[in-house]
């Protein structure tokens, strides 16, 4: 019997979009007010997917108290309270859109879950605008 | 990599369910209150949901604010403070529940939308009746 | 010992604004998309909240069951699946805006309600437009 | 055309994670504060999921009302106001985490709903940590 | 220049209504299912209002994690993951209705908070059911 | 009759807390994570509660087309995408607290609402913390 976990953490980040190949107009026109160069920020809502069997013993698929321990120091301690494009090194590259926020802390979290586990990520930058990785089906 | 974004809109509109080649006691007992000939009405909370790949070069599946207009020239414009049954032509001979809503906004905004894209629909109308198109896996 | 509770309920009604003793021109101007002839609707939020003694004996400023009760009798099933311009007398010759919907359920509720509370109405017309009267202080 | 729709009720409950064929020292290490022997509760939100053909007569799924009633008499009858571990019979010998909560759900209403529909069911044990049953694709 | 703070804290717990010097019919009548024998529980969603001055050095009426923290420390370790009615002192001899509770955690705040401060608690035992301590204006 | 009205209204915006009088030791000794040089963020709901006389030719306490885009001119296009410390003149010498982004709003609307209305201003920084100013009663 198969079943799925949904786990929910926040975080207050700043961010900026931009593509440090293109010029300042380019930038401007593709991102828009998202491009503001001294930064803007959200409060991110954070949703883990986890997908496995349920354990006849405990009855869970998996411990939320571990799941939550392993989102916290993985991923909120990383990224909460911090300028996203300075303070976290998955960004120096890497433009921080929630597409791309949602594939750093998909491979983050990854890393750490056990293999017998599937998984997916929901994060909303707003209550309008949200991403999961990998696609929904 | 792909990935699914979800833009959320809204609307308020009137409606009342009805099927015109039934007597109106069969419609009275389908349809319940829903019958209302003077109509009733909902704040419909819509979910636009989008799959395709992440575009290396600005970190998006799709511009969310060119998203949000698609959906509200297209969607929103024609349904918003509206009475779904006699202001929507598309409503002239469909019956306007929450199923067949979903059904035309779906291709409604498929017209529109890149045939990349993959494409699905949530309709809230209320907090605890809602849909999906096409089916949820 | 005084206090507050609050019992929320909900309807679902069809609506107009409009002003019968001014003319189309001066009505569209004023209310808008709100002035369509043939309705619009929404989900109503309804908060009553009744302030009072705390009951040594029940622990109760009121049975929340009765209160919920009274405002479905009183309010609900009056309003629910309505059309408020049509099918709801009190709105006759009174424009069914937040404010005077909060009014007419205010009075509704006033009269059912023992004299020794206190009362107020919280009305939700959509999730970032809401009334209440009397007014906050 | 198959549409899934969404019905969500809730239920008000009390219940204890235990397995008793461990001791009470392991049951703590696992189950932590959720094994208080005095039993702690939940507002459970539940949400089920059917998906179908929209019939053309009706532009329904299934009739949301009957659905609601189908889940009110087979499960928050059984289940509201209820200590789960003492007085609903399928957690006599099944410890009621949120996973096998929600197969027992699945199961009670699978037995009612007709077998042209398939299921899911989503439930929330709080706004942190809810499961689905079978698994999310 | 004064202003308010509100900061949210939640807990679960189990609890049942009774009063004990009244029979069971009585109880049951009064209390209905409220009263099952065998508890029942919530997700209760804590608001804790301060009211002052805003300290022109840091900005802050108080500090919101210091106020979160004497909420943890003097509530919320106290009420989570228990049963109110066996394991707090509180409602050894007190009914643990929702304002019952509101006027427990007032007294329990109010005993560690600065007396400069000005405080109201309000208490969510469900979305449509919750309490405020002292009354609202 | 008075009432009041109640218009939301968010804003997604970056800031620092940090008093530029003290050394860098008790800035982060008070403002903990908050003080993070690089900034971090919030997406910021708005509540401007405005109270008055029920107009009885519109109904209407106030416009709330009106006082939404008066809102958005003078408040949310200010503050939107912006780093409140950096782009926000008003914070040049105010430390960007809650309590004190409220006030300055409530400035902003106290400047340009008609003086017959009363007025406060609610400001959720997260769903967990959140202001009123002036001072709820």
């Amino acid at each position: 019997m198969r079943a799925t976990v949904y786990r929910k953490e926040h975080f207050n980040a700043a961010h900026r979009l931009h593509n440090p190949s293109w010029d300042m107009e380019t930038n401007q026109k593709v991102f828009g007010k998202c491009n503001n160069p001294s930064y803007h920020g959200h409060n991110y809502e954070l949703v883990v997917k986890v997908s496995g069997e349920i354990d006849p013993d405990t009855g869970y698929v998996i411990d939320m108290k571990m799941l939550s321990e392993l989102i916290i120091e993985n991923v909120i301690n990383k990224f909460d309270h911090k300028n996203l494009n300075l303070d976290v090194e998955e960004f120096k590259d890497l433009n921080p859109t929630a597409e791309n926020i949602a594939v750093v802390i998909y491979n983050l979290v990854r890393a750490k879950l056990a293999a017998q586990y599937d998984l997916k990520v929901l994060l909303y930058e707003t209550e309008r605008n949200f991403v999961e990785y990998p696609e929904a089906k």
